[in-house]
């Protein structure tokens, strides 16, 4: 395996592998690697001849100094989760490498990002584009595969794509989950004790909810009881709960029948923000 | 020379060329091609192997549905003059297959796009930034030529390339006149003769204010002239004059030593909206 730390560095290694016809996938990562980012990889292995891990804690997608300053960092220990699962090569620059001058254009998703992630992290799917759009551009990936746990990411990484026309696949995979049902984080790392054994309520709260959505529970009603279950937990101080429409991401009054529903997720939980969510197919 | 009219054959077309080893220069217009245009296909002839010109009337960048309407459209004299300047693809395609979907995501430039054509054509340099991306991706070109009379477009349009990354060159080439000065313009196809006859005053205006900012008069005053001088043919009703830095488009209160200025003015003469600028280098 390969480690690139230049934006050269990357594009010439790229521009060779697509002159000899090799297809590359992509999987932008900010480290802290767990076993839903080497799904990822392992995606990218089974369907490319190269495949690219960028690991890169992007400071304009976080709205939060301190969230910022306390993500985990642990680059040797992720190197050496990569080459095993198929990563040919890994690119890790510096801030100063990938934003050599201060951004000055902005991007704004309109109703997507007015909801969820986008209307409490303010600015955040402007930095997650940006360096999406560097990165798919450093990489030139055929492929490029995401996690489902973000979703709405994934939502505005595909309207990024299709507005622009980039020439690329976007392969969304599955959540990974621990035994107990908590979705995979990086963030999990920095849970104590007694906030990593609350945990689990995040998805029993979800998957709860979603009994109710098959059911036909009215929206505004899962999402009552689903607040009022987080509520009751103290160690969680919960943003938000969502019943959306799973592609356009807006909050539902009724089921549109034929239409995928997401319930989505934002808590803190000692200190530590985690998110969720699930898809009922209707 | 090969006339390519979708997305997909562009794409093919310009992934063969690259996996070939073959240097790509791009030439976007929206047609009605002129001298300034074919100077662009000469240069990106000099300096590349493959050339191609896309000629698209973009919606998106008007602000103004019957200018829309009325720019000049005559695709079969365009692809005429296309191959003996060297062009060897011609790009053509229609509404639909640029903009298979409404798209959602805006740029915004900041400052940049606060004064001049940004100010005076809301969302023009949104829907500028989101064709030339889309450009860019279809085509893939090493180099992308652009015209100084467009003098703010080329600053966005360097902006752009600089914020998301892209891997390619921006080449800026100085405004073609014809023998009274007028800078060549697709619209001036649709003057009048006496329109006609008035629009040299545009480029008298700016090479006497150029003079003065060569002679230290201030900002200011330059503009005031300039201004007066607009206002004194009955025929033009001026849109804006500007005395602003090259390189940032902000309006001057005073020269900075050893940064160049750009006169900038935008004028509506029987109908048609004109603009024209001069760099003064100090």
């Amino acid at each position: 395996m390969q480690i690139l730390t230049t934006a050269a560095g990357l594009q010439a290694h790229t521009e060779s592998a697509r002159q000899a016809g090799r297809r590359i996938g992509l999987v932008p990562t900010m480290g802290a690697l767990h076993a839903g980012h080497l799904q990822l990889v392992q995606a990218a292995r089974a369907e490319c001849d190269e495949v690219i891990a960028t690991i890169f804690v992007n400071p304009t997608q976080f709205n939060n100094a301190e969230d910022f300053r306390l993500y985990p960092r642990v680059p040797d220990a992720d190197a050496v989760l990569l080459a095993p699962a198929g990563c040919t090569a890994l690119f890790a620059p510096s801030v100063e490498e990938m934003y050599p001058q201060p951004t000055v254009l902005r991007f704004d998703f309109g109703d997507l990002e007015r909801v969820m992630e986008g209307a409490h992290r303010p600015g955040h799917f402007n930095g997650v584009a940006t360096v999406v759009s560097k990165l798919f551009h450093l990489a030139r990936p055929h492929r490029a595969y995401f996690g489902q746990k973000d979703w709405q990411q994934v939502a505005v990484v595909r309207q990024l794509v299709a507005d622009l026309s980039f020439d690329l696949e976007i392969v969304a995979r599955p959540t990974i989950r621990e035994a107990d049902g908590l979705a995979m984080s990086s963030r999990n790392r920095r849970l104590d004790a007694p906030a990593r054994a609350a945990a689990p309520l995040l998805y029993q709260v979800l998957t709860a909810a979603a009994e109710q959505v098959q059911q036909g529970l009215s929206p505004l009603q899962v999402q009552a009881q689903a607040e009022a279950a987080l509520a009751a937990e103290p160690l969680l101080t919960p943003e938000y709960f969502a019943v959306a429409d799973a592609q356009t991401l807006q909050p539902l009054a009724a089921y549109v029948p034929g239409r995928a529903v997401v319930l989505c997720l934002a808590a803190h939980l000692g200190g530590v923000r985690l998110i969720d969510n699930v898809v009922v197919e209707r």
